[in-house]
């Protein structure tokens, strides 16, 4: 049981669990103390006190003044075996939004309160049937869009990862106690623990956090998308080109949340893979203070970019940026785009870009207004992106805030491996280590505050 | 058990029940006699053979390959005691759309078919679970978006219809009887029967079916909206007051499917009362073919509708047209809208109107540009619409093919009691009883072909 106190925890809780809509069936939740008496005074049929727990029932669900609002299927799951660890009321009713609004209205009347975002959740966390991890992986299962990206977050919410944080935290403790041992009996002047096993082990725990670190990366773009920046001169075409690779597929398309709208992203899942493609500002040199603000931004979405979709208009003669552009590219799957070949075909003219391109660069001469041209270069982008092998066995952070912690304790261990390498006492060490610690436990939850719980479960949809 | 033969039946099927879209959860629902085999090729967890009807159980769903999809709920209902009398299992996954698919892929490839809409409740229908007024009538429910629609419907789930309809039946077979004791006695030329009492019983049924039928006016406009036509001359700005009437609640709008698009008709809830505005083509005297369609839709609208609005630009002079729109609407409740005072509001050269409204009609000086006149003119509607007190105990029909198949008895049964009146033999007779009998049938199921089954369970969604 975590310790964390929760607002309105004593409360019991109602939400319709189900998407939002009209559908044959939808299933409102009741988790709480009070959940078995509040649906019992809804309730014509057998008596909730005799039912056991796990077991269905058909009956009606009735509003205050006793007019039946439907027939239901009722399941309840008695605490604390149940999603939330507390009493849970599940009513399966008819799917129309007046039934679920009307079934919500009679629980509230009967003594329930509306459970906000992420709520049952939140208090499976609280009640200590998930770690904070796996309750953040209940989301991202949630929003997940493609089969890595499912297979990442169930194995979170399954607790893999949090396995791999607590064999973190017990070779951490270990390190601890090696340190205790020295000071124990550093009186008697005697380095009792062995520094150099000491050493060796904070090394091999700085190794392990770079390594769940360094996976974000791949983690990252599995989660929110694989980044491909869109840049080039202005009027080059780029926002045509963005329109054209998501026209298709604008089902598919959903905005990122939460980003800057000065760079356009959307995502698209093409070839099984999940990207994010990024519609930068021209790249220019310009006097404007505000356009030279996005133009910094475009440079950094190259930074964080796997692909960058680098569009030149064939039918200008102007390349001033492109030595500029291409330097800032190097390491990443670069595509040199000739575009408007439908204004210009002779893209002979431009032979003096060859001298310029990295080697090994793909150039596509196109148009965007060109349904199979545009096809081909999906291709060429789903083959440079080269998702990232998936180990089924791999642990891979793909949460910013975990990202975060990680980064923070690895910091903190790198003070402690100097203070280790410059000889510094035990006492010293420790300060560091248990800020390593810290925040290895605030990924798990074991010490987090309640402004970041609810941020954290905000961003849950309603009823889960 | 209904006899009707059923492609597919034994076949066993799936489809998502919960609203389409990503929400904390879904239900994927499985209906067949080999439900509790295909899911068990899909499931890790305890054997679906050793679980007892009506429980819940915490398991993984695998796929083909044996990749775990997702941790789900698994609810199994043993036939006959499931919503389609057949073997029910019900599994509650995280309800991510990707989740959705790849649960439903893995029990297509474990040998289930996707339902197709309405087959949940096609099979409950043909198991005998309900009749086929109530299966419809679970259509009705889905839909119901006020408390009216809901309560009839519901009414009509629970077999209070039916229990309505199969009276009718009764009291025709004693009837029938009545006439067959007749015909069996007459080689010995005995008026066995007394004709007085048979006439008396035909009478009541009659008057049994036209309350029926007639209860269809008004359980039309709860179901489908109260019908207010919006007429006019020409340019009088029918339109803008319609748009005007339904802008602010735009989201409660919606369309209503199969409708011509001739006029235009949108639906939207004021005062708790569907309300379904039919925009309308202006009336005037026109030479063209096209035209004098629309027209003449127009003057059908005023035929259907409970409340006219007739709309009169105040700007124009011209009311050639008035006195034939006025003599329309007899019986109607009818609001005269005095439109675009914006720009003349001195109504009083109108005054040639009161000559000619008929007393009692309401009169509105307006404009469909101001907000507080737009609300008033509701208020206004929803006064006059005076909508039906629907007394729970009262049946009402709310469906176009019960009313059709009533009124095609009530044919039948007049042509009969026409029959006693001029003395006709008892096996003439039995044939119109035969016939209103059939029609009656036809409501709840018991005599249909495949071909009307088929029509009706396709309105209704997958998943139900």
């Amino acid at each position: 049981m975590n310790t964390i106190e929760m607002n309105g925890m004593g409360d019991t809780i109602c939400a319709v669990s189900t998407p939002q809509g009209r559908g044959g069936i939808a299933v409102i939740r009741v988790s709480g103390p009070q959940a078995l008496d509040i649906v019992q005074r809804c309730w014509q049929g057998k008596p909730l006190a005799d039912m056991a727990t796990h077991t269905v029932h058909l009956g009606n669900v009735v509003d205050h003044a006793g007019e039946l609002l439907d027939q239901v299927v009722l399941t309840i799951f008695r605490a604390p075996n149940s999603f939330t660890g507390e009493d849970v009321v599940e009513l399966t009713c008819h799917g129309s939004i007046w039934i679920q609004q009307q079934v919500i209205h009679a629980l509230i009347d009967a003594g329930c309160r509306h459970a906000m975002a992420g709520e049952f959740t939140r208090r499976a966390f609280a009640n200590g049937r998930m770690d904070l991890s796996q309750a953040e992986a209940v989301a991202d299962v949630i929003e997940a869009q493609s089969r890595v990206a499912h297979h990442v977050a169930m194995n979170q919410m399954r607790g893999r990862y949090s396995d791999e944080l607590h064999g973190l935290r017990d070779k951490l403790l270990r390190f601890v106690s090696l340190i205790e041992l020295e000071l124990d009996f550093s009186e008697e002047d005697v380095t009792f623990a062995d520094r150099g096993e000491v050493t060796a082990l904070a090394r091999d725990i700085h190794a392990l956090i770079s390594r769940l670190a360094d996976s974000y990366r791949d983690g990252n773009a599995i989660r929110n998308g694989m980044p491909v920046a869109i840049v080039g001169q202005t009027n080059a075409g780029k926002s045509t080109l963005l329109n054209a690779l998501l026209r298709d597929d604008r089902a598919l398309v959903s905005d990122i949340h939460g980003t800057t709208r000065d760079t356009i992203e959307d995502t698209i899942v093409m070839g099984g893979t999940l990207f994010r493609f990024i519609d930068t500002a021209g790249i220019r040199q310009s006097s404007d203070t505000v356009e030279r603000m996005g133009i910094e931004r475009s440079w950094q979405a190259i930074d964080k970019a796997n692909v960058v979709l680098w569009v030149v208009d064939v039918t200008s003669a102007d390349t001033s940026m492109a030595r500029d552009i291409l330097a800032r590219c190097k390491g990443k799957a670069l595509i040199a785009v000739l575009n408007k070949t439908d204004l210009d075909d002779d893209i002979a003219t431009r032979s003096e870009l060859n001298d310029i391109l990295p080697e090994g660069t793909q150039v596509v001469a196109m148009s965007a207004k060109n349904v199979d041209d545009v096809e081909a270069l999906r291709a060429l982008i789903v083959e440079a992106a080269t998702q990232p092998e998936v180990d089924a066995d791999a642990v891979i952070v793909t949460n910013a805030r975990h990202y975060e912690a990680l980064i923070r304790a690895r910091e903190a261990l790198t003070r402690a491996i100097d203070g280790l390498d410059n000889g510094l006492s035990g006492d010293l060490l420790g300060q560091d280590i248990r800020e390593c610690l810290h925040w290895l436990g605030s990924i798990t939850g074991e010490v987090t505050t309640d402004d970041i719980l609810g941020e954290i479960f905000s961003h849950f949809c309603i009823g889960k």
